[in-house]
């Protein structure tokens, strides 16, 4: 029986380095394994009435449904401001409701942070791994996952191209991997 | 000369905890002070491709040109996962752009954070306090303001009732209040 990730960047402009990261990832899912992206492009912003009156938003219903078929998720997060960027966060907040139907419980995870300075996003790396704490996201603690200079590793066409960061992502996945077998079997 | 505080919660439900610990605060502006309430109800989500292409959502101009008429922020914030809630983050995010335009820099400001449990959204004031320091918002240290059981603190109108919270509120209001002056005299 194959097992599926979910894949999530954490950044809604087309042109974003997370979203491209992710493509990349993608194609580095080893036997066995489908790799999915799950859009974040239509959430809108988080408010419990919406669940508390039933108007849920149909886009939290499409998202938590995404998720609850996935069995893991690897998370590519830029940083805004030196924390998780608001629109990864609110999905975080959408998928952890309503209260008691969290669809994150008990998924392996992995955190990969980019930037275009040194940085590599470390605020926002260690930030969300706070909430994946509380939401019992067993995550995978190495390799870190800290991509620096991220604007200069693709080619013009957005494809990620620099060697380094592609065999670095490769190994990062082959941990993760075996770290989310080691949880479920 | 009067001076201008921007109160924000950092939640959207029509009977969110914070958006009642505004309301309570507003009465609480000593003379030559106006405190005034910035909504985050209608901003959606943070997308970087709304400033690039000059496609800029109506409401975060309403939302960057409230706040460059207020000389600083008061952040009432909840806690959601353990972190700040993704409403809050956009909000901060969006005022934050585009590059070199923020409209936090250099505005004093203090968190109150709240919850219905004992941590009293320690884990959000924390992490909202680590964009503060990148935003350049000089931020009140003491007291450090964490309300425990906010959801009892309430009568059956919404109102701020409880005379504990409401003395510890007005003592941290005055501090801020000191702060400010102290910053910008």
């Amino acid at each position: 029986m194959s097992s599926k990730i979910g894949i999530i960047a954490g950044s809604l402009r087309k042109a974003s380095y997370s979203k491209k990261i992710a493509n990349a990832i993608v194609s580095m899912a080893p036997a066995n394994f489908e790799f999915k992206i799950i859009s974040l492009d239509d959430l809108p912003v988080y408010n419990q009435d919406f669940d508390d009156y039933n108007q849920v938003a149909e886009s939290y219903t499409r998202f938590r449904n995404d998720l609850s078929t996935v069995d893991g998720v690897i998370f590519i997060t830029p940083e805004y401001n030196r924390s998780v960027p608001g629109v990864l966060k609110n999905a975080i907040d959408i998928g952890s409701r309503p209260y008691g139907k969290s669809v994150w419980n008990n998924k392996p995870a992995a955190v990969f942070s980019n930037s275009p300075g040194n940085l590599s996003g470390f605020g926002a790396n260690h930030t969300l791994r706070q909430s994946l704490v509380f939401l019992n996201m067993p995550t995978m603690q190495q390799p870190e996952v800290y991509l620096a200079h991220i604007d200069k590793s693709f080619d013009e066409n957005g494809n990620l191209t620099d060697e380094r960061t592609i065999g670095f992502l490769q190994k990062a996945v082959t941990s993760y991997i075996n770290w989310f077998n080691q949880l479920t079997k």
